[in-house]
């Protein structure tokens, strides 16, 4: 048995804590998409016990506050599915009016292609939106 | 401006408390689809108060728990998407390797019909999960 998150990152490590890491993923259409992924192997989010279920969606938290603070996207979309590597990891995509599946989640059909100048104009600000997230994450106090 | 999460209950009730409610969408081809709404209009998780983010967390993990315990899913999917209705809104999927989308994620295309046999044989267990995500909901002692 191997699992792609218990061998390695599974992205551009923003910041690793003792729990968890925060990874940057490359997903065409979408230029500001984290997970934040549990370090330990564990299915399911009510596998960890409530302390580490709290720390997690800390963490969530915080990497959400980062990227509306510093990208003002439209929405921000959270999701736990791992249907394909059952390794807990949230999903933390800042979304667009123009990305290239809005309002639609990024799992369905693209609607249009994600404009160039809009991609490049987020992407230039990801530095500081990954600024802001290692703030945040190692900001205190941290629950649990 | 009108909400369709702050002037209805989106679903069929499951159970109601003071902060949040749960319902069962009515999703074709996934037969233990429900949604954890708060009350309150808040389009973001992080909108929310520490305390009333675990608050809403704990009722994710309650439901999820009586899912797992009644259906036995493959997988468990949690998201907050919100790019249609942007009111605080939890869905917490039971998915089986037989269902329409599995392993894709409920949002991408379809991959086969659901067989009708498996559908029955959970739509027939859902008053028991129901019963259990009630019974989970009740308990004490909840968090915040």
């Amino acid at each position: 048995m191997t699992c792609a998150l218990c061998d390695a990152d599974g992205g551009a490590l923003v910041w690793r804590g003792a729990k968890l890491r925060v990874i940057r993923a490359d997903e065409a259409g979408f230029p500001a998409f984290y997970r934040v992924v549990w370090n330990a192997h564990a299915p399911e989010f009510s596998d960890l016990s409530p302390a580490d279920r709290q720390h997690c969606m800390e963490a969530v938290t915080r990497v959400e506050q980062a990227l509306r603070d510093t990208l003002q996207p439209a929405k921000i979309n959270l999701a736990a599915l791992g249907n394909m590597v059952p390794h807990l990891h949230w999903h933390v995509i800042a979304r667009f009016g123009w990305d290239s599946h809005f309002p639609a989640p990024v799992w369905a059909e693209a609607r249009r292609p994600a404009p160039a100048g809009e991609l490049a104009a987020v992407q230039a600000r990801l530095p500081a939106a990954e600024a802001a997230m290692r703030a945040r994450l190692e900001d205190s106090p941290w629950p649990a």
